[in-house]
């Protein structure tokens, strides 16, 4: 049984404030859901139109009805189950060889697309901008399709960050170095900037290098690609070598 | 103006059976629509809040008030216009040397996407099975960011093509050929399948190789990687060499 209260903070948890007020998040869908045992993240209850399928160990699910699930769900077509998550405490910092760093993505789907990028290439670490978009929104939790149990995301002030790191500081712009002859450094930060405006000139000004995609095809078209479309290009190139 | 007619049959456009009762489909977006004089798509009218703003040598806007537009849109946050467009008559069909082929793909983002990348890698041409999203629909016209217009989109009996082509098939599956070793044939069909269940069992039939992008991260997930997304890198490798 939901009470009317839970509905109330259950619902109030698409909004960054609140799910720091409460320490809460949520992941929908038994698959998702059957992957937080083996992380770090720890589960508060579980709803669950079916909690005889949820299948894990030390804690079961609290049946709810299909409309009741509706109420608190974020998804269009709500799954299966909601578990109601605590945020975990920001690990503390370690610098990794390969990282991936965002300055100000904004979108909640091209954030997820890229943990779940850096989960499939084993990038252990991704270093946010204090602007890009959260990573316990309930639309980036769902686009990670669970990667974001296995890579570690941390917000840092990019400007300090990147003036004193060990890592080649690499951008991605139209006028970078063509991705098919780029040298891989053996440390790097793979930094991707906003959707619309690009890295800002500050963490512009710390770069080492810049990669580029080269356009194969005719058009004059100004339109580029798709960050995480981009993301994935460079980031299949860089596996390659 | 916008009549109470128009309004109906412009509502019905999400709906391939009414894109082709009417012969009509959408196109949102002063910037997309500036791409559609260099093509060979004919807009049949305009509506727009800001007319002056749409710069078209043949076409003016009709004037449309802020919620006039909202009813004619389907983006959740609408657009300063909307064009009215026909149906292009089917083109006849030519193969091409290098072409993505669609086996059952089914979310219109996904679609939109791919044909994106077709434009940015200078694929001229996607064949696909009669099953896959009409890319009429709108939310794939929108998600090609006007990449339609540049190329040549069809639907053909797969099996019965796949089956006669010149162009060697080579689908795209886990247990495939590591995409970083295998050596581009001169004439390709490369062949994605649909979302969930890949591609069906007698187009598989028909393939002469299949490659895989290989999987770094420790993770053993099944999750794989979103199908435009895996386009993407291994077009990336394909354009490597």
């Amino acid at each position: 049984m939901l009470t009317a209260h839970t509905i109330k903070v259950l619902q109030s948890l698409d909004k960054k404030k609140f799910r720091q007020k409460y320490n809460l998040f949520l992941v929908e869908g038994n698959k998702i859901i059957s992957e937080l045992p083996q992380s770090n993240y720890k589960i508060k209850e579980i709803f669950s139109t079916d909690p005889e399928k949820l299948d894990l160990k030390d804690i079961s699910g609290i049946p709810v009805t299909v409309s009741e699930l509706k109420k608190i769900s974020f998804l269009q077509n709500p799954k299966d189950s909601v578990a109601v998550c605590h945020l975990n405490e920001e690990s503390e910092f370690k610098e990794k060889d390969f990282q991936i760093v965002l300055d100000g993505i904004q979108d909640p789907g091209n954030l997820g697309t890229i943990i779940r990028l850096a989960d499939w290439f084993g990038i252990e670490q991704i270093v946010c901008s204090e602007d890009t978009v959260d990573f316990y929104n309930p639309k980036v939790i769902q686009a990670t399709m669970g990667s974001f149990t296995r890579v570690n995301i941390v917000y840092e002030n990019l400007v300090d960050y990147l003036s004193q790191t060990d890592n080649q500081n690499i951008g991605t712009d139209m006028t970078g170095e063509n991705i098919y002859s780029f040298k891989k450094p053996e440390k790097i930060n793979l930094i991707l900037g906003n959707e619309g405006k690009g890295m800002r000139p500050e963490t512009e000004k710390l770069l080492h290098e810049s990669v580029c995609i080269p356009r194969f095809g005719k058009s004059q078209s100004t339109e580029s690609l798709n960050v995480s479309m981009a993301a994935g290009i460079i980031l299949g190139q860089l596996f390659s070598k």
